[in-house]
């Protein structure tokens, strides 16, 4: 490991500046602009250490309001909305530039003894072993998107297969798919045992490739220059403890697109087929008609 | 309609004490707290009256803090977190007794040109007219169920119709059914042209059975004294204009349970089967073992 290997210790390390108000560093993993499933993540991990450790993270929800500047650092502010008896709520505000950026609510909960328990999403997929690596994948597909994904691979503290071919590519082909895709991934290097760092793992991974499933039906949507795309909202749920230095399997479904946006469901179980966490997620896509970003100030 | 007809339109006439300011009464149709439905619905027409009536909401987070006391008003906080050229976001917290009881986070969008479109759950039911009426569904039923069935229909300004028994009276009699179940519904008056009357008359409806849909695979739930449940979050994603004053069908599914939590999905068609929005909820699902009511006060 280099000092600038992409580790998730080094993205969830903020700096506290006051009980509760945090400084977080894009470290970054897209070029510019900040990525969504960064700033979910730190705003997470600045919620859960305002809360006692024995709660853990049970759900959150979120908008994603203006384009973090990955040069600059993020203020995360914390209001402490509610300390219950068995449920703890946190809201937080992220600040760069006098506005705020990105916004997140999220409840912890002491862990109870299970009353009822049922599981109808089934995991039915080849292994992590038996899929293929993004390298394979991307084999013989153009330069860009080979660009795309070697600049993934290097930026994000992710490893990643394939259990399938993703649609994109053969979206870039000019076939249709539906709207559907799945990916095996884990934390390229060893995380530590607070479950706090395993769920702000995955909530990062949670918004990596989700609104491209909406994109399979749509042609010649994927590097196309006139089609806009971008997160608006995103909620994870946690259902069961889980590592994120284990494989997670990720499935995604772009359930319903119009108007100029698109809602899509994830679905990540571990290894033995457990449903660990439940994600929805609306995007922006568009076709550009001169309209302007919706992350862009007004 | 007589004075004491509940009514959407009287649900949603908040007084508007300040610029972002707002006081609302429950009507209320629970008998004693606050149903979370109406309170949800109360904080979106709060926040859609700070936002320019072209710009139609889109989706809606929102975590339920504390039990609402009905004979109590309750005052509606709206923070213009954002304003920008595509999107408009508000933030609303709900107060009572000096403590947050409810916030929800909307979002609002100016109608666009579709760019890509298409839709994968698909609407398949028995007509409004073919469904049984309530009244018919629970004839055979225990008192408690016809009780409890009564009041919901003499305090909640919806009409409903069932495509099939919801699995509620099979679990009373005993039985295990999958966690599903579906209504149709309608305002039982006529509502004004307004969109954001009909997003606030599905978001009231949108509450209205969902946490249930995960109990049928557990019987001897309903009715149980011992087992405690309440809504803990809320999303709801408005993808198409639709009538609240017309039929619309809510399918309900109970994804996943464990851990005293429950996570449930639904999803509401018209009548010609265009899919017009999506719900997530979590619920707490428990059985009482000393625990606090986790919307008691701390």
């Amino acid at each position: 490991m280099t000092e600038d290997d992409p580790s998730f210790v080094k993205i969830l390390d903020l700096e506290q500046l006051d009980q509760h108000v945090f400084r977080g560093q894009s470290k970054p993993t897209l070029p510019t602009r900040v990525f969504g499933g960064e700033v979910a993540a730190q705003a997470l991990v600045a919620a859960g250490r305002t809360v006692p450790s024995d709660r853990l993270v049970h759900s959150l929800h979120a908008y994603f309001l203006r384009p973090g500047n990955a040069s600059k650092p993020l203020i995360y502010q914390v209001d402490a909305i509610r300390d219950g008896n068995s449920f703890t709520t946190r809201r937080v505000v992220v600040i760069q530039n006098g506005e705020a950026v990105f916004n997140l609510d999220a409840s912890f909960h002491r862990p109870e003894a299970t009353g009822f328990a049922h599981q109808v999403a089934q995991l039915s997929a080849p292994s992590p072993e038996e899929s293929i690596s993004g390298e394979e994948m991307i084999a013989g597909a153009d330069d860009s998107t080979r660009r795309w994904f070697g600049e993934l691979e290097s930026r994000f503290p992710l490893e990643l297969r394939f259990p399938a071919e993703l649609p994109r590519l053969a979206s870039l082909r000019g076939e249709r798919r539906p709207p559907r895709q799945a990916v095996w991934l884990r934390s390229r290097l060893p995380l530590p045992d607070d479950p706090l760092i395993h769920a702000c793992a995955a909530t990062f991974a949670s918004d990596l490739f989700l609104l491209s499933s909406s994109m399979p039906p749509h042609i010649s949507v994927f590097g196309d220059p006139h089609v806009q795309f971008a997160s608006l909202d995103h909620a994870v749920w946690f259902h069961a403890p889980f590592r994120a230095d284990d494989w997670l399997f990720y499935d995604q479904k772009g359930s319903w697109a119009s108007g100029g946006r698109a809602l899509c469901r994830g679905t990540f179980f571990d290894r033995s087929g457990t449903h660990i966490a439940s994600v929805m997620q609306e995007g922006l896509l568009r076709r550009i008609t001169g309209v302007p970003h919706p992350r862009d100030p007004a």
